[in-house]
C-alpha cells in the first residue's frame, strides 16, 4: 500500500464552508493529524485521530510524514486554509533535509481562511489591496512585526491580523494598536470578528482610536480598514478605487 | 414574496472547491447576475441568468439590488471570493445613497480566492505575512500601486498579484517587475499560476530577475515570495519564522 499525505483546511467553523474537495480527502484518509480541536471536527468512522497540542507543528509534520512513509493515507488538518499561518509550511519545513520523505505523494487543499469569512460577515473590508499579518511573536522577532505594521500603514493597506492576542502574550496587541495609532491610523475603522461563522459569532466595528486591546483574543480575527474603508448601514467595506 | 441578495464566490474553477454554503444559495436563487463566464458556471434549471460584460460592476450591482427589491432571490456571482477584488465592494458602493435598497436582506458568502488555490498548488508561498495587490489601474492611479509595491518589498512581505496583465494594459506588469527589481527583490522567487485548479493549470517558478512580463496574463495569479521563500523538491514555501 502506498501512503500519501494531504494537507487540508477545514475552514473557520461552519461545516457548510468545508469544500467537497476536502470532504473527499477525509473520506479516503486512514489517519488525521492536527491540533486537538481541529482533529475533533473531522472525527468519523474508519479515521484514526492523532491529536496534538498547539505549538508542536514541526513534530506533528514529521509524525504525519512518517505515517505516510509507512503506507498510511494521512490528512494533516488545519482550520481555515492550510497555507495561511497553518500546517503547510511546517510540512515543507519537515521535508527539507529528509530526502526519504520527499518521495511521499503530497497535495495541499485550500480552505476558507478566517479573514475571508470575517470579511464576508462584515461586508467587504478587504475589498481592495490588503495585507495579512500574524501578530504572534512565537516564531519571529517583535521588531519585524512592528516594522511591517508601520510600512503597511504607510502603504494604506487594509490589514487582517491573525493570532492578535493570547493569554501568554497579552501585551503584543496593545503595542500593535499603539504602533498603528502612531502611524496616523486613529480614524480608520477596525473590526473584531470573534468565532467567525459559528453560532456564537460576534462582530464589533469602531474607529481604531476607540479600540481597546481586550476586544481581541485568540478566537478573534481583526481587520483594520484602509483610509477609505467606510460603513453603509451595518456593513463595512473598502471601495474598489482606494 | 420578499427578495434577497446573496453575494457568492464560486472559487477559481474546480467544482470541488465550491462550498456547500454557496451551493445552497444557488439551489434557492431565482436569478444569477455576474460576468458572463462566471454566470455560465452556475447555470441550472430554474435559475434565470443575467450575464454582463466585464468592467460594469456598479451597473450590475444596481441591477441585482433592483431585482431583489422586486421580490427576486438574486445571487451575485464572482469567481474566487466575492470580497477580494470582486463584486461585494461594488454592491455596497451601489447601496450608498440608495436608502430603499438598504432594506434588502443581503448576505456575503466566502469562496476560495485564486491566491489560496495558487498557493496550495505551489506549496505554501503565502505561509507567512503577505499582501495582496490588484495590479489593474482601471480604478486607481498607477502611482498608488507603485508605492504599495515599494513598501511591500521593504516590509519583506510575500505578495499575491491579481489581474497582473491584460491586452489593454500590457505595460503595467513590466513596470511592476522593474519596481520590484529596483527594490532589491531580484533574488526572490516569483511564481506564475495560470488557470489555477483547472485541468489546464500551469505553474512556473523562477527568480524574479529571470522573469519576463509575458509570463503573466489575466488568467494568471502571480505570487512573489519573501526573502526567505525557498524550494524543497518541486514545492515552494515561505518558512513560518520569516
Amino acid at each position: 500500500m502506498t501512503g500519501r499525505l494531504d494537507i487540508i483546511g477545514i475552514g473557520p467553523g461552519d461545516e457548510a464552508l468545508i469544500t467537497p474537495d476536502v470532504r473527499a480527502v477525509l473520506a479516503q484518509a486512514t489517519d488525521a493529524v492536527g491540533y486537538i480541536p481541529y482533529v475533533e471536527r473531522v472525527a468519523g468512522p474508519g479515521l484514526r485521530l492523532h491529536p496534538s497540542d498547539n505549538r508542536v507543528e514541526l513534530d506533528r509534520a514529521r509524525q504525519a510524514l512518517q505515517m505516510a512513509l509507512q503506507g498510511q493515507r494521512v490528512a494533516v488538518v488545519s482550520s481555515g486554509d492550510p497555507g495561511v499561518f497553518a500546517m503547510a509550511s511546517a510540512v515543507f519545513e519537515a521535508l527539507e533535509g529528509w530526502p526519504e520523505a520527499q518521495q511521499v505523494e503530497i497535495a495541499v487543499h485550500p480552505g476558507i481562511t478566517a479573514m475571508l469569512a470575517a470579511s464576508a460577515a462584515l461586508g467587504a473590508p478587504l475589498g481592495h489591496d490588503f495585507c495579512c499579518i500574524n501578530l504572534s511573536d512565537n516564531l519571529k522577532p517583535w521588531a519585524l512585526i512592528e516594522m511591517r505594521l508601520r510600512l503597511a500603514a504607510e502603504a494604506d493597506f487594509a490589514m487582517a491580523f491573525y493570532n492578535p492576542r493570547s493569554a501568554s502574550r497579552p501585551e503584543g496587541f496593545t503595542r500593535a494598536l499603539e504602533v498603528l495609532m502612531a502611524s496616523q491610523c486613529g480614524e480608520r475603522l477596525i473590526s473584531f470578528a470573534r468565532n467567525v461563522s459559528r453560532p456564537d459569532q460576534t462582530l464589533l466595528t469602531l474607529p481604531l482610536k476607540d479600540a481597546r486591546p481586550e476586544m481581541a483574543d485568540m478566537r478573534t480575527l481583526v481587520i483594520l480598514g484602509n483610509s477609505a474603508t467606510r460603513r453603509v448601514g451595518d456593513w463595512v467595506y473598502s471601495p474598489r478605487f482606494a
